[in-house]
């Protein structure tokens, strides 16, 4: 995965434009996504789908020729979808138009300005303060022209037309947790589970942040309620705990998962209630959907300090914490594809399990252990899946699904048509 | 309000009687209540009212002819509603009806004999235990007579018929935080009230203690139902901190309100369950109303030592936790009157607040800032107001209503038909 | 309770045979238990009715002739449900059939094998480590053949059909917690019980664990709607402090008078949610029965180290907590029997008390404190039994009582047509 992100990490993006396209090219050779494309001026719900958005160069030049400032050694010297200027200025006049952050006084931080026609340009704050008078070249050669917005769905079809979306975002240019992580972790998450033999199906967006989910909604509302499930894939490179935020609904059954996953990891982590802003779980939870979306994190966005700045970089995140996020979102899967609410068929009395050689005190030789059958027996009425049983035990998931198991091949169990726990 | 209190201090109230008919004529200066009577022996529910008492002059006399008691000092000295005597008895005799607090040898206490013809006297413990062999004339010339029982009533009309109960009791004599702190707390609050448009209608009423409000919920009970909110001012006063009962049916909307608005304050505060002792909520959170009526207080009566007796007095009341306690109705009232329920009639994802000038990250220039906006969106499907919408966020009331209203202006949510969050 | 218990102690019982039949024949001396019995091979529900097993002799003899190891010094020496054998081996061949506890060197195991055909002793760790090469003759003349299951039942008759169900087992042999304190509790309370007049009828039952429980549930399935409450009496007789294991429903009336009468011990205590391992409740719990039935013990089963062992005798049960738990046992009955709802016929603001001598604020001459009163008048509205008065007001269940007994007699209060507050 962070080999991927380094291929992906130079590449200029915008919410419109070529670094998009060719970023979903890249991630094409290990997914077979759709490369989609809406044209500008396409209205999706109350939103217009903008302009394309190229650069070809940006540069301050001072009068002596040098180029203080070039957006090839770092994307983020151009505020993001900046309007061209070809222009000299004196040194005041530049300064209105150049963003620093001066607690990092060595960082370049990322800005945009999507929807108001504005040009400037960010660098790191030491290098601001020793700026001298001088009459400076300032050039933004950009575009804004009609085209498309482009975006990457792949939907692995499962046995049920039930689906579990994972969506992430391609918009922000060289910035790694937020969210070169989201990107490769969703394009390995997509290659593994296409190997797969899967009961639901899956559904991968990348796309540009809130237009992208927009755009994608309005044109996709009459597929919403096979949505069972969903994430949004954001900053999960970082070293720092996993972090679930809940879906607007506060305890849909993604919610009861994750909780689930992340206390059986024995790591620490926490969880959050849901709130309005954030990423496209906004849009996936607008009280007109309302879908079952929350968010895998590990740091969420804006609660680490190199959060949009050029610290932000393949280094500050690590092979290591993507893995892990990896292995938790795997879990999630897991237990997805394994929540299955089962009725037992003798529920008068605990049926004699020593004949059919499944009491065992401690397990083995294949054998779960008695305590989880006898959990699985009680609880099994058809009203709680085995995500609840296992939360009410106390025991692992894998080890009540393990009972589970066991019992369904005696036959003392069989599985409830399709009884999601809906909240 | 604590000139008013002063100037009702001195005046000898009970249940009936004169004294009650001059506190109503003083408040009535202020604001124009009405003053309604209720004739002797009518009967209200499973009680009757009572007759009128009235008290023209009480002494204790010693042999040398010196008043060593005298309700001209303070109306405490005589047991309230005490049956008339005049004879000349021995010190053992005399003791026999007289009232005494040992743990605080120097107050007076406060002690009723409404419902039986008794006769008694209350003074200070040093006092009594000075008290010498004699022959001591007792005389207190009070007279039980058909009259009637006399309440003000103060009605403001609003837009709607739905009403606010704002009950006070004016039965206490010379005591001041329990309770002339209520009833010229409800005097300035009425008199606020009476010069705003309101949307609610209010209603205070100044009322002897439990014969008082069964009288008027017994005359009154048609109207019951336009009761949305209700609080019993008692205790409000004193420099304890603010605690609010709630009402029986534990999460009314008032219950919710006064939660909030105590939050808000940032100051120390208590919130405690309903018990059916105390004042007048008791009769109007009977089962057999159940009225959402709860009380806001200070030190709630009877947790103060100087509850029921000489030292609860216009020192132990201050102007300063006075002005606080009314600052605190008057956010209620606040809340009350506007906290509305919208539909986000964007429902599907989010509007583009930037084309509305309505995205500002730290607000200004009167926008708020945009999570306040975020929030009221999000959770504006009609069935929450914005009290929930604050509760959720932890966002102040007055921060959600100004995004509410900014969002209004820009016709993205509408007022829902009056959906009140009822329990 | 602990001479009942001495005498029971040396009876070599088992699930079936006559060690249980002698156990109940001496039960039935003290309350008119009917002993029933279910013939062997007997279909119940997923189990079958065993074979009877009983035991003659059994005893490990040395090449010298001495017997080390003989049943008649403890029944725990033989594995309960031994199949028969009668040969000579080698200490090695001996060894594999041999069950100690090395943690407790001087205790003797208690171990079972009813499902398997099996022969095996029990003997204390330090003598096992002293057994010396020989050849030893082993000798077990246990015998199983067709016979009867047989169990313990007393129904005493109430005025309603409703019932309360306690459910002891008494299949294990020479262990005093587990279970004789059971055993003799449930004897002493029914006969206590026995002599009283009450609401409820009272079901006790002495069976085997587990194949007894299923067997009576199978046969008796049309009357077990008639129960209403029911507790499985186990390890009662130990100095822990009180434990109580809900029923599977969580919030049975039975769990919330259990957790009432602990509460008001004023001992320590504990409340622990089902689990669907232990004893009988595990039938009684299971999914098509659910019935409201916990587990009122001490230490619960596997908590205390003499769990299944030797040292749980005689000297471990003591008669002062025997007592101590028969007395919450009663207090339990006595909360079931009195748990009534009430509803206020005059339920429009209070009564008034002091006409009918109810208004004391601190009680005394029989009548109770005004603040139960209040509680009992506000809290009837026909959906609250005094059992959710007594929880909601802190208030004594006992003190609640008298309250509402007052106010019955004034006629201020009705009784509901049993209006149980069910889950």
């Amino acid at each position: 995965m962070h080999g991927l992100m380094s291929e992906l990490y130079p590449i200029c993006r915008s919410i419109t434009g070529k670094g998009v396209e060719k970023t979903l090219r890249i991630i094409r050779k290990h997914v077979p996504i759709k490369i989609r494309r809406i044209p500008t001026g396409k209205k999706v719900f109350d939103w217009t789908v903008p302009q394309e958005w190229n650069i070809q160069d940006a540069y301050i030049r001072n009068s002596k020729g040098e180029k203080i400032v070039d957006i090839r050694k770092s994307n983020l010297h151009v505020v993001n979808y900046a309007a061209p200027i070809h222009q000299k200025m004196t040194l005041a006049e530049l300064k209105r138009h150049i963003h620093t952050i001066p607690e990092h006084p060595d960082w370049i931080p990322y800005v945009t300005s999507y929807y108001e026609k504005k040009w400037g340009f960010c660098m790191a704050h030491r290098q601001f303060k020793g700026l001298v008078n001088d009459t400076y070249e300032v050039k933004i050669d950009s575009r804004l022209s009609d085209g498309h917005l482009t975006y990457g769905e792949l939907y692995i079809k499962g046995q049920s037309e039930e689906e579990v979306l994972f969506s992430t975002y391609l918009c922000h240019p060289s910035l790694c947790n937020d969210n070169l992580s989201g990107v490769v972790l969703s394009t390995f998450l997509a290659k593994i589970l296409g190997g797969k033999a899967l009961k639901h199906s899956y559904r991968f967006l990348f796309v540009p942040e809130t237009i992208g989910s927009i755009a994608w909604l309005s044109l996709n509302e009459e597929k919403l309620g096979n949505i069972k499930h969903g994430l949004v894939v954001t900053c999960v490179g970082d070293p720092g705990k996993m972090t679930y935020k809940r879906s607007r609904r506060r305890d849909a059954e993604i919610d009861r998962i994750v909780s689930q996953v992340l206390k059986e990891s024995g790591k620490p982590h926490e969880t959050i209630d849901f709130f309005p802003y954030g990423s496209d779980e906004r849009q996936y939870c607008s009280p007109g959907f309302n879908l079952p979306v929350g968010s895998l994190m590990r740091t969420p966005y804006g609660r680490f300090p190199e959060y949009h700045t050029s610290a932000d970089d393949l280094r500050f995140v690590s092979p290591e914490y993507l893995a892990d996020s990896l292995m938790n979102y795997l879990k999630v899967v897991d237990v997805i594809e394994q929540n299955i609410t089962y009725a037992n068929i003798s529920p008068k009395c605990e049926p004699q399990l020593g004949k059919r050689g499944l009491y065992s005190p401690k397990g083995g030789d294949k054998r779960p252990p008695v305590t989880g059958i006898l959990w699985v027996l009680n609880m099994s009425d058809g009203t709680k899946s085995l995500l609840d049983i296992a939360a009410q035990s106390g025991l692992r998931f894998e080890d009540i699904k393990a009972a589970a198991d066991a019992l369904r091949k005696k036959r003392l169990i069989v599985e409830c048509e399709r009884l999601h726990t809906a909240p």
